[in-house]
């Protein structure tokens, strides 16, 4: 994914930081886990993620670790998105198994000086929720 | 890594599980991310894991979502051993960045008839903390 | 508050469990601690709470644990409605401080068989988000 | 409690910090819980409450919002005996009812320059494990 296929994608007012999604996007983890950008407003990102065969744990199912993985590249989308951030916490909870393409979306729940807070729920293709996480990034460097 | 390399690892009152343990560590995402097993016993199961490129964050550091695969199959072998179960939650704090291979130890905090929790805490090299959390795990069939 | 105060306030669906909600609502803590009941539906519970000289922390603000005391509650009235249920895990961040009266709103994220988890968020009078949480219910047993 | 009936509580090294701890100790809210401090060493605070009746829940056992503020009152000894903060974060989890006057232990995780993590876990007077959890405190300033 370039430039030009994420910018339609963006909403107009994210349009700006097309550099900075594209930069966390381009993480080795995210690209070998295949992360699919979706949709990308100020308050909403949405990510998916394909199954491939090694996701899967001892039961057939998709493995923790993985659906993780996807929630903690749609949180690094849109927690960097406004700022430098690294991310210093998650909650997940996890509610059934998975087995198909997953879909990820993540909102601000809030934004202080120094922590941003967001709701991140991933989805099956039939829309079940698979998992939901409160993830905490700590904001290192404001951007201009 | 087979029973005859897994059972030295293996404290005398948990040989008896080498096969669930060995079913768990096979899983495909646990081979995927290189898993090794250090050291297991009733309280205490510690597994490493090598870094791979492709485990990089967009900072160039291992990404979260590594670690906590790192975790996840730690927490995996620890609460599966004595019985069938499923990962219900976790809660992950990160302290520093990872730059080097990484040592996992879990320990059991507190198992009832449905639900096991566990202390796992992720390690530099150096013995530096780089990540700590407590994993919820479902406990669905207890072996005999 | 008696039933004939409590019913108005109930959803026609939710009405039947009127005694259940009383009995949760009547315990010691939660009228010591002055729980107001705003209103109830299936999927979402409102309660509030005046703030009492006792609350207060050692920097004149409302002390997170009377704040927990309210999500608790709220938790506690929308998790035992429709089955017998007790507090398995909480996960709440925290913010900004608090100095007025308190509004906490309790929705259900998932509900399984076993176990129950909801999205506890609580206000300010002039609706700033003073708290957010997860709070997880182990069901005990259904009712019929 | 005054300065003289804490001090012999204290170790030698954190004597000096003795008037912050019972500014902490002192808030409101600690004080109408029937907060008692039992031990303060560097690396661990130990408290207690004996159980009242306004307490209890609806089932007749501690409420878990009054074990909850034992674990707030410890962990706000902890965090602010080298630094002033306040409450970020805290994960707790419940494993048993509780019936008889609690203890509380504080240990310290993770300092940073910003955020410090504690281990806080509640026992019985049998030495049962009631509850743990994972306290995080936002730093807001170094003494000196």
């Amino acid at each position: 994914m370039d430039r030009e296929e994420l910018l339609p994608l963006m909403s107009e007012d994210t349009k700006q930081y097309v550099d900075r999604v594209l930069d966390v996007f381009s993480a080795p983890y995210a690209q070998h886990m295949g992360l699919k950008i979706e949709k990308i407003s100020m308050d909403e990102v949405v990510c998916s993620m394909g199954i491939q065969p090694f996701m899967i744990n001892s039961m057939g199912r998709v493995h923790g670790g993985a659906i993780y993985a996807l929630i903690d590249h749609t949180f690094a989308i849109i927690s960097n998105m406004l700022h430098d951030g690294t991310g210093q916490s998650t909650e997940v909870k996890f509610y059934r198994p998975a087995s198909t393409d997953l879909k990820c979306v993540a909102k601000p729940i809030n934004v202080s000086r120094s922590l941003g807070i967001y709701d991140v729920r991933v989805y099956s293709e039939e829309g079940k929720l698979i998992a939901s996480s409160t993830c905490t990034g700590f904001i290192i460097r404001k951007i201009e």
